[in-house]
């Protein structure tokens, strides 16, 4: 038995599942992001933390290009400075677009590719499969912080458990 | 090629690196707790949101528990009214209990064992990979809530990627 076979023989989730949990998780913060009036989208805040339209940037800076980079093998410096001229609209149809190339750039990653090292935005150094799972934590982290800035302004958040 | 044999071909993490994965969270989490100031962890809310000493009750209820059920098939009702006296040293003392007990059942737990289909704590149904992974997801939304209850009372949390 090879490396690859020996690697492959302790799997606990197929390559196609985590793509179906990522893209869960994805469509839960979809319906945070709706949740949201605008303004408060863009303004509101808590103890100095940035709003959920910064910390929705960051999962978008994070996840097409990350999985671009693992996918190309091309690097790009991390930019989560994304313009959405102050409209939910436009972080929607980012994060549309978002969906759909994570399906594109996901039939280009062989399973025996999950355990290879890398270093992703020329810093994060990892397997592949322990820098998505990062992507995946770090949008669970910052939604649910989502969740509180809704309950503070009197909003009922959709069910964590519906993806 | 055997139906076992084809799950497994798919895999792109191994039950080793899950545990270790899941246990990097509770490190965190347990840092998370430790953060708070004894009082707040029992009583401090945002929006009418549960004190953080539920939100780590529901985490304890889940874990070991949960754990326990997929290994034993033993079936409990699910139970997060813990008792701690009002200390959180008591709530650490119960999560470093549960780390123990979570490796030695996952000892117990065989690679072909993550795809079998479950019903959780009588209800949740799915497979056994897919519930570990709520577990996992579940604590990392809640203390997500609490690094925004940290930040409310001007408490730096500890970073994200630290486990």
């Amino acid at each position: 038995m090879n490396q690859l076979n020996t690697q492959i023989e302790a799997g606990v989730i197929s390559p196609e599942q985590l793509l179906k949990h990522w893209q869960g998780h994805r469509s839960l913060t979809r319906r945070v992001i709706e949740a949201f009036p605008e303004k408060e989208f863009f303004e509101h805040s808590i103890g100095g933390m940035r709003p959920f339209s910064k910390l929705v940037s960051e999962m978008l800076a994070i996840a097409v290009p990350g999985l671009k980079e693992i996918v190309t093998g091309k690097t790009s410096p991390f930019n989560e400075d994304l313009d959405f001229d102050g409209k939910k609209e436009n972080v929607l149809k980012a994060w549309d677009d978002s969906t759909e190339q994570i399906n594109s750039y996901w039939k280009q990653l062989s399973a025996e590719r999950f355990q290879e090292q890398i270093k992703l935005f020329g810093q994060y150094e990892g397997t592949v499969v322990s820098n998505l799972f990062y992507f995946i934590d770090n949008e669970i982290h910052h939604r649910g912080q989502g969740y509180v800035y809704l309950r503070s302004l009197g909003i009922q958040p959709p069910f964590f458990w519906e993806r």
